[in-house]
This record gives C-alpha cells, structure tokens and sequence, in this order.
C-alpha cells in the first residue's frame, strides 16, 4: 500500500510517501515558497540505500494545487517516478496541528469532518487552514485515495482535567474551549511506543523529551500522556528556538502598560524574537555550542536557562508519575546535542538518573541508551519520525 | 526595645508593635479605609495572654498621617496605652513589597534609601507607593525612631540567573529589570529558619509552600532561596484565591485578538476573577471544602487542579535541589486545610513523601510533623508570622 504523507503550511507542502506495511521510505521532499516570489522543490527519492535529488525553481507556484501538481508529476514522471499514475496512491496522511476536543483519533477525512474541521481554525489560526487547503488539493490529485487526517494534539486528548484545564472561570472552558491542547503528539506516541518496545515493557512511566525548533515533554504513563508542557497554543512550557516558553503573564501586561506595546507585538516579541534567539542572537543550537566554545557567556547562560528549564520539568513530571522508568531525548537537539544533555541530566541522582557521559557523547543512530547501568532511570535517544508515524496510525485505519 | 512593624497599603494600615528581644507581641491593629468613607480602626491589646479590643470608626481619616496619628492616641493614650509617649517607639519595620534588584536585605532608610526606592514604584505600582507613604508619615509621628525596610522580594535575591531570567532578549532584563522576583520572602525566610531550626541541621534542602490568600513555594537549599513560584509579578505560579497562577500567554493574546477584551481587562480577568473563585465562585477554601462535602463537582474539580499544581512544583523543586529532606506548609490554607495537604501529599512516594493522614488531620498549634516514621522527607506545618520576623530583622539589624 503507497501512502502519502502531507504536512501542508501557508507557503509549503513537505511530503514523504511510503510503502506499507514494510516502512519503508520511497520518496521525500518539500515545495517551498508557494505564492511567492522563487519558488522552489526540492524532490529526494530513496533507492538502494542511496538518497537522489531533484532540485526545481519553477518559475510561480501560484498555489498549493500548483505545487502538488508538480509533485505529481515527480511521483510518475521521468527515470525517477516511484508510481505510474496518481490513483497508486491509496492513502494521503494529512498532518493536522490542531484537532481540538473533536479530534481525539486519527480520522477518515469526508464531507462532515471537512465542516469540523473549520471549527478549530479559531484555536490554530495560522496553521490548520492550510492544512485544510493541503486536503481539498490533494483531494482533486489523488482522487482515489482514502484521505487521513493526523492530528498533533491528538495523543494529549487523555490528558486528566487537572492538567489541562486553566484556573480562569469555567466559561472560558465551555464558550471557548481554553484549555491545555498540548502538540507534538505524534512525536510523543512514536518515540514512548518505541521506548517501550525498547524496554520490553507496556506498564511504564516515561517522560518524552522533544527538542527541535520547537519544544515540547511529555509525560506518559502505560502508554498515556497525563501531562505536556505546550498549553492553549505551542508558546508555552520549554524553552525554544525563538519561543520564550513559560513566562509569566505580568511580562505581557507590563509590556503593554508601560512600554507601549500592542498585543501583536508582544505575542510576535514572545513567538519570534525570544528563547535562544533572543537571549544569544541565535537560534540554532550548533551556532549556540559553537559561541560557548569561544567563551560567550550570553550563550552559556542561555544554554543553562534551557537546561534549567527541561530539569523542572523532569522533576515536576516524576511527580506527577510518582515514578519514573526512562527519559527520552529526541527531535534534532535532543538526538544530537551531548552538551545540553549532560547539563540537563547532571545532578538528578536524587530522582534516579545517571548519565554516561561516555555513551552520552558518542554518535549513533538508533534507538540507544546512555545511562551507566547501576542508574534506576534510562536515559535513552529515540530518534522520532513523525512522518513515518503517521503513515503507520493510517495504515492501521485502513488495513 | 520597642518595634513598632507597619504594612501600609493604598487605603489601610496594619500594624503591630513588639518588645525585644523577648518577641512579645504588645498590640497589633488594622486601619482601613483610609480617605474612603466609612473609615475604621481596630486596635488589640495583648494583656496577660488575653485580647482586648477597641474598634474606632472616625468620621473621617482623610490620609495615613489621620489614620497613623489616632494609632498613636491609641498607643499612648487611655486605660490600654502601651506606651508613653511616641519617642519611646526605638524601631519602625515597615513591610515593603518590592525592593527590585537593589534592595537585597533588611535596610535603614535614609534621605538615599528613600529616593532610591522611587526608583521600584514602576515595579509594583499598586504597593511601593503606599509603602513610601507609610514611610513619611512614620518619620513624621516616631520622630527618633530608625526607619527600617524590611523587602518581600529580598529572601529570593539570592536566586541564580538561569532560575531568575527568563527566556526574552536580554535587553528587557537590562533596560527594564523584567526577571523573576518573588514575593512572600519574609514567610517562606521564617519558617524554612524555623524548620531548619527543628530538624537540627542548617545544611538542608527545604521547600516551602506558603499558601494564603496568595500563593506561593521557594526551594531552599542551605537556607539560601534558589527557586520561587512568583515571578516578575505575584501573579505567577500556584493557583490562588483569585489569581490563576500559571497560564500560557496565547491565552492572553486570545481573549485580546479574538474576544476584543483590552489588557485591563485580561489583567483583571487573570488576578481578581480567576484561581479558586473563577473555578468554584469562592476564594475562600473553607467555603470551598464546604461546597464539596456537599458534593460540589466544580469545587472538587478547583481542589484537585489546586492540589496538582502544588506537586508539579514539589517535583520539580525537587529536581532543582537533587534532594529533600522536608517541605512545609504554612499561613491559613497551608496550616489548616487538611483535605488540601492530603491530596497534595498523595502519590508521592517516589520522591521520599509519605503523609501520616491521622497526624495530618489533627489540629495543634506550633511547628509539627505530619509525615510517617518511614518517611525519607519531612512533612512539616510551620506557622508563619512575618510581622515577628520582620520585628526580628529589625532588631538584627540595629542591635
């Protein structure tokens, strides 16, 4: 069975289609820019262990039909097509940021879930429209095909009131559903199944450590999630990218109040310009490693306010679980930064963790373990794959 | 020696007055309504273990020097005079909220002090003000008193940057002293010394959970503060009698983008209609337990949510000082509600904390253990009174 993964944004269609129930990876790629100026695709398929790739700069991709056309033609077309026809296609897997309260499960996407689907534009404005529009084109391209719908918030929906609900009055709950939603979901479920599976055990207590552009944990209890740090939206909890994570609110107020700002430029200061950009003048974290090399300080103290806040969170999340069997680093940073994991895992004894700095700062691929062996917690990299979780929930649908 | 410890507000005066070094409480007293119609004065006398009340209402108390001088008649004059005459006042404590980054202990103020506190008014718009004005009308009235500061913000001065910044460029730390303050420092000294005290060891990691009206925890480490829940405001942090504690901004940006609410109204959504009184329509626990003996889902709900909150903190303090060896509750929900220290106290067995639930229900004064023999960490309930310990401070200072 082909199926065909689809992240769709306001200006991007990032795809990977794979053959069921093998796993196996076909062809990945990504249209950038779309209804821009200097469009351009970028088309990988990967054959016997070897990874070739189109590059094409089309001259307007006007809209995302346009973009998926031309995708289209890669999938059939020329020495490099991986189906005949469109109609090879039997799934399209839609990731879908926000599924609010409707959406708990993975969902057949018709007529009805399509209105439901607007419903949740208020709570992802910027997000789940295009999602929306990724759907009704690939619904004119592949018409044969089941359409999926994977939703991020999805793995967070068994989440206890305690932890999702804000203590405002209950109408803002009921009238306008503010609530803790929580993301990364599919990350989550892929890489606490794995750890499981790793462990040999269903019954277990894990905390999911995601560390990428965005940040997000998890803790995740016999396979549950009972807690996350992302909350009505993706700003808050760790420390990211550009995002401040949790601040508190009286920042906002006081920006307002007494410097001037709008609330647009307050949330834009909070979203784009803050967490590791704000604090270094960079948002990578390998730019970041490489200026605590040279001995910037603004970097170091970054660094340790990243830490320092995951730390918490472990704490506050073994509490939660009264227990702990493993903590899972995954996500670009989490699966490849030694530093910021050994500053993270430093001084836990108390909790139960033991870092092996030695197994910490070897490479490898896999999943791994990198706790010494008298350590009552694992510590272990998972590397995630969202793509290929959600071609799998799909897989799991259909077949 | 005489300390006479004031807390003014923006319309009340409350006071009490000590001798030292024994820490004899002489008579303590609440103005209110200062400029507003109705005015009122309470005064207590403490005579031979019983309290003898005198209750004023004067026509009028147009401004705190009114209200400050019929205390002083109260004080030197009638069948309960304490004292003489206003000179034999040595000391004036006078609480104050905020001392910003400047003020990091007990401090005499003079001519300097006091323009320099100027300087935190844009901090804490809503207290400092009043306390400067309890300021100048105590120099005016206690002539040949030492006017000393005594700061809710100084216990956590000794916070390091990666648990006071946060996450925002560094700019707005510079520039506007935006970081985590903390507040309640006066208490959460005290009764972490007071517990320090009982267990026989200075050498100890503590936290603290100082739950009124406001709410709030410090993890202490060696009697030093090294984290607290509050943070550039009061706002912060635990769920409150009416302050939510803890919210993802988005929220903030929702009701204002999406509701059209203006930022006063989210600030005053957030800090006098949310927490406790938000979720169940009381902000007083005791009505609250009431409403869920008699089976009140909403009001069962807010305990669990305020409960929750409370261990998330525990757990992740936890992490921060890589051990334990007590937490403490005080103030009135912390030393009296029972039900609310149970549930908190509930499932915490991994990080060394069993409750001994009949020790837990019985009600005592003073300092006392409510954890089972078992227990790897104290549970501790510790009164706290920070009129005594700002007395104490005072007395520290100029003796």
């Amino acid at each position: 069975m082909n199926i065909f993964v689809v992240n769709s944004g306001s200006s991007s269609i990032k795809y990977q289609l794979f053959k069921m129930p093998t796993n196996t990876p076909v062809c990945s790629g990504l249209v950038e820019r779309i209804g821009l100026s200097n469009p351009t695709i970028t088309h990988k398929v990967f054959v016997d262990g070897e990874e070739k790739v189109i590059k094409l700069t089309p001259e307007e991709l006007p809209d995302h039909e346009a973009g998926l056309k031309e995708v289209n033609t890669l999938l059939t077309e020329g020495e490099l097509a991986v189906i005949q026809d469109p109609a090879d296609i039997q799934v399209v897997g839609h990731r879908i940021v926000h599924g609010g309260e409707r959406f708990t499960t993975t969902t057949i996407i018709d007529a009805k879930v399509k209105e439901e689907l607007k419903g949740t534009f208020q709570l992802a404005p910027l997000h789940n429209p295009a999602s929306y529009l990724g759907i009704e084109v690939a619904e004119k391209i592949f018409v044969n095909a089941t359409q999926i719908g994977v939703f991020d918030t999805a793995f967070h929906q068994t989440l206890p009131p305690k932890a999702y609900r804000f203590a405002i009055p209950n109408s803002y709950y009921t009238d306008f559903n503010i609530r803790t939603y929580g993301f990364h979901g599919t990350s989550h479920k892929y890489v606490t199944e794995q750890a499981a599976d790793y462990l040999g055990k269903v019954e277990s207590k894990l905390i999911s450590i995601h560390l990428g552009n965005g940040c997000s944990m998890a803790a995740v209890n016999n396979g549950q999630s009972v807690d996350t740090s992302m909350g009505f939206g993706p700003l808050s909890g760790l420390i990211m990218g550009t995002r401040s994570g949790d601040i508190d609110a009286t920042v906002v107020f006081y920006l307002v109040n007494q410097l001037g700002y709008d609330i647009e430029q307050v949330s834009n200061l909070l979203n784009k310009r803050s967490g590791m950009l704000g604090l270094t003048g960079h948002s990578d974290m390998r730019d970041i490693t490489a200026a605590i090399e040279q001995g910037d300080e603004q970097a170091k103290l970054a660094y340790n306010l990243y830490a320092y806040r995951i730390k918490k969170y472990i704490g506050s999340y073994t509490a939660v679980l009264n227990g702990l069997d493993a903590i899972i680093f995954t996500a670009g940073v989490g699966e490849n930064d030694a530093l910021i994991r050994e500053l993270i895992c430093t001084d836990l004894e108390y909790l139960g963790i033991e870092l092996d700095t030695t197994a910490n700062s070897t490479r490898s691929k896999g999943i791994r373990e990198i706790s010494t062996a008298k350590s009552k917690v694992k510590v272990l990299i998972v590397p995630t794959n969202e793509e290929l979780e959600i071609a799998q929930q799909c897989y799991g649908l259909v077949s």
